[in-house]
């Protein structure tokens, strides 16, 4: 694929960022937004850094193995899509050429003007699978041995997110000053990382920092309402 | 895309299935591993339910505006790419043009054998654009109004998922007891939600089933013998 500089950047840099985007960003959320619920409720920082580190590890793990189960499923499926154009390429060639030209026909080609690409890709059954791969079915090739990349990223992330809000509580013995200083933190975390985060999904930078600080924001303030409104 | 009926199936199920199975995993496994970790720290269900009902509205809340964010980003970065490659396609046609036949030659077609779809192509700017978008960028057009949708889906997702655990500490007094219960009635629901994906994903039913519960259990078992450590 000839993918032009602007581009490669975005695809090298997208993965991996994705990752941390995703571990992060639930991170810096979700034990935040709990810390702030239980402060709302009971007022024991020991009860509070306990339920903060259990939801840290609980969500860690969940979100790390969920995204290598993902990156795993995405792979398998490749796999399969692909033996089974491999299949129908040997065994129903006449359709899978229509369906090449049915390809083309949506952007306006004339069976006439596709049949030359149409001939040369019969020609060659490798690059043919490669090509219905993408044009038809719109899949990228992945490789397997990013899923466990992948996990470890995201659940580093959502650690180090998760620390963040909660150090507050481990420093400070006064739970509802604790609480003060980790939204505090918390919230100029949140706009640091919205606005890193934008530069690399194409949103302007004060706008995503927003967007994630709201996000952040309102879940904490809803968390903190339940367990205040329960508790 | 002329879609062949098994590849239609896939794409129109995959969207809102995706959004539940991202909810869900995550409310299935985290609520429940949070309470499965305070149970080792504090004995008082009231804590647990609080600490719960927190994490479900924080979680549900992080999720979908989560979802919701990278819908809007997706339709975004297509629009962006888009206005780019309509402005390439009339300032530098022939540079465009070049690329189309890059992309060919990585299928191992010849510039003679493209040349055909290249000249279609430079008299239909429109479907040049579309080409280039699919083609070259491998990006799809996405419906701005599946944001919100797609939002509530998982949000909706995670708290019927995070119920499910928590609803035995509603209705057991004793917080041991009502562990096991919610321990029995989660890993019953990971293993059927596992399975059910599982036919989404096209990964066996019973491998599916089997990577949820464990994920699930993994997720609760770190959370419990942390908070048991510190608590």
């Amino acid at each position: 694929m000839p993918l032009t500089p602007h581009i490669e950047k975005h695809f090298t840099a997208a993965k991996t960022v994705r990752d941390v985007v995703i571990g992060m960003s639930d991170g810096l959320t979700v034990p935040f937004a709990l810390a702030a619920g239980l402060t709302g409720a009971i007022s024991q920082n020991h009860v509070i850094v306990t339920a903060g580190l259990s939801e840290i590890a609980a969500g860690s793990i969940a979100m790390g193995l969920g995204g290598y189960l993902a990156a795993r499923s995405d792979a398998d499926h490749y796999a399969q899509e692909q033996a089974r154009e491999k299949d129908e390429i040997t065994s129903v060639p006449d359709t899978e050429a229509r369906e090449v030209r049915e390809i083309f026909q949506t952007y306006g080609l004339t069976s006439e003007e596709s049949a030359s690409v149409v001939e040369s890709l019969r020609r060659r059954p490798q690059d043919w699978v490669k090509f219905m791969m993408r044009f038809e079915l719109g899949l990228e090739a992945s490789e397997p041995s990013r899923a466990w990349k992948s996990a470890l990223t995201i659940a580093v992330a959502y650690i180090v997110g998760g620390l963040i809000p909660l150090s507050a509580y481990l420093f400070m013995p006064d739970t509802h000053q604790a609480l003060q200083l980790s939204v505090v933190v918390t919230l100029i975390s949140l706009a640091v990382f919205g606005g890193v985060k934008g530069r690399f999904t194409g949103v302007s930078l004060i706008r995503s920092g927003f967007q994630t600080t709201v996000i952040g924001g309102l879940a904490a303030a809803a968390a903190f309402g339940i367990a205040r409104w329960i508790g």
